[in-house]
C-alpha cells in the first residue's frame, strides 16, 4: 500500500497490519514520507484511535527505531517507575531507593522534561556534581553497585518518538490514547526492565483531566507492555492539587529527602510506598500487604535514605549533601501571605505549576536553563484552614523581577470556602 | 490565535471565525505555515466539515488569492456552466451556443483535466488551431463578437486552489464537501460572471456516488455562490451510465455538434436543453417553460450550431470544420461484441471512463500528451437489448497495442440481464 493508500485506511476507520505501519514509520524515519503525509494521518489517528494491535506494532517501531539498552547484566530483578506527569511529584526519589534497598534493582532512564519544573534527571541535578549521563556499561556497574542509577535517556534511544513528538506537538495531534501510549511505551521499553510501575496522573495539574481517559490510557499501557513480556501495572492518582509542598527541582529533592527520613507530607509518603509496594510484589517480594510493609520499614530503618545516598554518591555527587540537605538555595523569596480566612477548597496545580516554572524551575524552550533552587514551597494544602494574613505560600528565584510575575497567579491558584471540601482520595484506581 | 491553536480549534470543532481562515490560508500562501500543519488542518476540516460561514470564508479566499477578471466591458449578461465532472460529458459544447444565441453571453473559464479524457478545453483543442489561452481584452473582444468563447482558467488566478488540491490529493483529504466547494468555487467566483449554473453528477461515473452527498455539495456550492451575489443554481443529474455514446475528446465534440445540429442521443439533448433554460431563467428571459421552448427553437432553428461555428471560429478555428464534423479520427478502432443475449441494465461509467484514458483520451500524469481522437464509442445504453455477436462499443486509439490493456475491461463494464431494468431518471433534483 502507498502512503497515501494508508492515511486513507486510516482516515476510513480500517485497522491497519503491522507491516503496514511498520511500513509507514519506517518510511517516515527514513525520509521517504514527508511531514504533511505523516501529520495527515496523526490527525486521522485522532480522530479514528487505533486497535489494540495497532497501538502495539506503533509502540514496537518506535521502541525499534534506534538503540535498545541490555541490562543482563544487571545482577537481580531490573525495576522502572513512570510517572506520566504531575506538580509537585519527586515520589522517584523515594520509591528507587525504597525498593532497591530490598534488592529489586532499579534501573532508570528518563526524560529530560519540557514541562513547568525539570524532568527527573534535572531534579538530580540539583545534586552537586551528580550526573545524569552514562554509557551502559558504566550505568550497569552503578546499578550492581549502589542498588540503583537513574539516568537521561539519550537521543539513541527511540529516535522515532522524539521525530513524532515535533510533529504532533505542532498539529495539534498530543492529546491521542494509541500516540500516548506509543510515545511513553516505545521510550520505556527501549530499556530493559522487568517491572514497571505507572503512575497516571489525573486532575486539573495532569495532561488527563478527566478519570474516564486516565483510565483508557493506563490500560492502554499496561496492555503494550503485557504485549512487550514484561510485568505491568498502573496507579491513577489524583493531581488536583500539587503533590506534597514543594514545586521546583531541589525543593523537591528535600522534600524526597525528607519523606526518606519519615518525616515527608502524608500525600508524598503514602503514594511513594504504594508505587514501592507494588514494584515489590511485581518483583516476586511477596504479596501486596507484605511488601507494603516491608516499604514502611525501610524508610523507618533508614535503609532507604542510605541506598539513595549510595546512588548519589555512585552517580559523582556527594552522601553527605542527601544527609544535610544540602541543596541550591535561592537568593530571593517572597512569602505570600491569605488576604481572607477560610477553609482552602482546591490549590490549582496547573497555575502552581506554571508558576514555579516561570520563576525559572523550568524550561519554556528545549535551550532554557534551569534554576535548581527556583520554586513554591506551600505552606498549606487543601482541607487546611487559613486565617487571614497567614503564610499560604514562599516563592524563590535568583532574580526578584521574577516574582511580579507570579505573585497574583500563585494567590488566585487557592481558593478559599466556608466548610471544608470533602476530601479526595489520592489512589483512585489500579489497573493490572 | 497560532496556526497550532487555529488546527485545534477546528480538531475540536470550533468555528473559526472568517479573519482566522483567510489568517491560515494566506498564512500558508506567503510560507509562514508549512505544509504538516495544513495538512492537520485539511484532515481536520475532513473529520469536522466546516461552517457554511466557513465554507464562504474560505472560498472567497481561495478566489482572492490570484487576478480576478472584470468582464465588466462584456456587453449583456454574463453566463457559466460548471459541470463536477463524468463520463462522456460534453453537454459545454451544446449549453454555451444556445444561451449565446440567445443573447446571453457564454464567457467561460474552464480548467483543464486531470481526468479519465480530458477537461472542456482539451476537447476544443481537437478543433485544428483553436487556442485557448487569450488575456482578457482578447477573450471580452471574442465573447462580444461571437456571443461566447471557452478558455482555459491560466494558474494566475485561485493559485491557493493548485496548493491546496495538490496537497489534498496526497493527504487523503479530498472527499469533503467544504473543500470541495471552496476548490469549485472559488475558481468560479475569480471569473466575473452573473449567473452560473452548476452541473452536479452522481452515480459510479462521477465523484459523488450518492444522492445525500450529492445534495448536499450542491446546497453548499449554490449558498457559497450566493453569498458572493451570483445568480446560480444546481441540477443533480445521473451519472451512472456515460452521458451519450461518445467518450474521448474529438468524438465527444462530434456528438456535441450532432446534438446542435438536432440529432444527438437523448440524454445529452435533454440535459443540455435543461441546463440551458436554467441559464436563461437566471438572465431574466422568462420562466422555465419558455425558457426551455427557447433553447429547443435554437437547436431546430439552426441559431445554436452556428454560433458555436462562429465561436470556434473567433478562437482560430475554422467553421466549416464544425459544419463538416472534420476532427481527428483515429489510426486504429476495434470493435466489441456481446458474447451473450440480454437487457443492459447496467454500463459502469468509471470502468469506460478509466479506459477511454488508457486509450489515451486522458493524462494519468500532468505532463502527459492528450490523443484527440482517442476513446470509445458505445453503440448501446442502458435499457437496450442486444444480440449475441452484435457490436456493444468500439475502441479508437493511435496504437494498436492500446486495445489490449481495456478490451475486457470495457466489456464488462456492461451488465446484461433478461429483462429491462427500470428507467432512471436523467434530472434527479434542482437546488436553488
Amino acid at each position: 500500500m502507498t502512503p497515501y493508500e494508508l492515511i486513507k485506511k486510516k482516515r476510513d476507520g480500517g485497522e491497519l497490519t503491522p507491516g503496514e505501519i511498520t511500513h509507514f514509520i519506517t518510511g517516515y524515519l527514513h525520509g521517504e514520507i514527508p511531514d504533511y503525509q505523516m501529520a495527515a494521518f496523526l490527525m486521522a489517528v485522532y480522530f479514528r484511535g487505533m486497535t489494540k494491535e495497532e497501538t502495539t506494532a506503533l509502540t514496537f517501531c518506535i521502541r525499534d527505531s534506534g538503540t535498545r539498552a541490555d541490562f543482563s547484566r544487571v545482577n537481580g530483578i531490573r525495576a522502572d517507575k513512570h510517572s506520566t506527569g504531575g506538580v509537585g511529584d519527586k515520589t522517584t526519589f523515594v520509591v528507587i531507593p525504597i525498593v532497591a534497598s530490598l534488592g529489586v534493582k532499579a534501573a532508570k532512564m528518563s526524560g529530560r522534561g519540557l514541562g513547568h519544573t525539570g524532568g527527573t534527571v534535572d531534579k538530580l541535578e540539583a545534586f552537586s556534581g551528580v550526573k545524569t549521563e552514562m554509557g551502559q556499561e558504566e550505568f550497569i556497574t552503578a546499578v550492581n553497585k549502589a542498588g540503583a542509577c537513574v539516568i537521561g535517556q539519550s537521543g539513541e534511544f527511540a529516535p522515532a518518538d522524539k521525530l513524532l513528538y515535533a510533529l504532533r506537538d505542532v498539529t495539534a495531534t498530543v492529546d491521542s490514547i494509541p500516540l500516548i501510549t506509543a510515545s511513553i511505551m516505545g521510550k520505556k521499553l527501549a530499556a530493559d526492565d522487568d517491572c514497571i510501575v505507572l503512575d497516571v496522573k489525573v486532575g486539573s495539574g495532569a495532561f488527563m483531566k478527566d478519570m474516564e481517559s486516565a483510565r483508557v490510557l493506563a490500560q492502554s499501557m499496561v496492555r503494550v507492555g503485557k504485549d512487550a513480556g514484561k510485568k505491568i501495572r498502573a496507579l491513577i492518582t489524583n493531581m488536583d492539587e500539587p503533590l506534597g509542598y514543594a514545586v521546583g527541582n531541589a525543593l523537591e529533592v528535600v522534600e524526597a529527602i525528607q519523606t526518606l527520613k519519615g518525616k515527608g507530607p502524608k500525600d508524598v509518603t503514602e503514594l511513594s510506598i504504594s508505587l514501592a509496594a507494588h514494584i515489590l510484589q511485581l518483583a516476586g517480594v511477596g504479596d501486596y500487604d507484605t511488601c507494603e510493609t516491608k516499604a514502611r520499614e525501610a524508610i523507618i530503618s533508614g535503609a532507604a535514605l542510605k541506598t539513595f545516598a549510595d546512588m548519589i554518591e555512585v552517580q559523582g555527587g556527594s552522601s553527605a549533601d542527601v544527609y544535610t540537605e544540602n541543596l541550591p538555595k535561592a537568593k530571593f523569596s517572597k512569602t505570600l501571605t491569605a488576604t481572607k480566612s477560610g477553609y482552602i477548597v482546591k490549590i490549582n496545580a496547573e497555575e502552581v505549576g506554571i508558576s514555579a516554572g516561570l520563576l525559572g524551575a523550568g524550561r519554556q524552550k528545549k535551550e532554557d536553563v534551569i534554576f535548581p533552587a527556583a520554586g513554591i514551597l506551600l505552606n498549606k494544602k487543601v482541607g487546611d484552614y487559613v486565617e487571614k494574613g497567614e503564610v499560604l505560600a514562599t516563592l524563590y528565584a535568583e532574580e526578584e523581577v521574577r516574582f511580579l510575575k507570579v505573585e497574583g497567579r500563585v494567590l488566585s491558584a487557592f481558593t478559599l470556602g466556608n466548610t471544608p471540601s470533602a476530601p479526595r482520595k489520592l489512589i483512585l484506581d489500579r489497573v493490572e
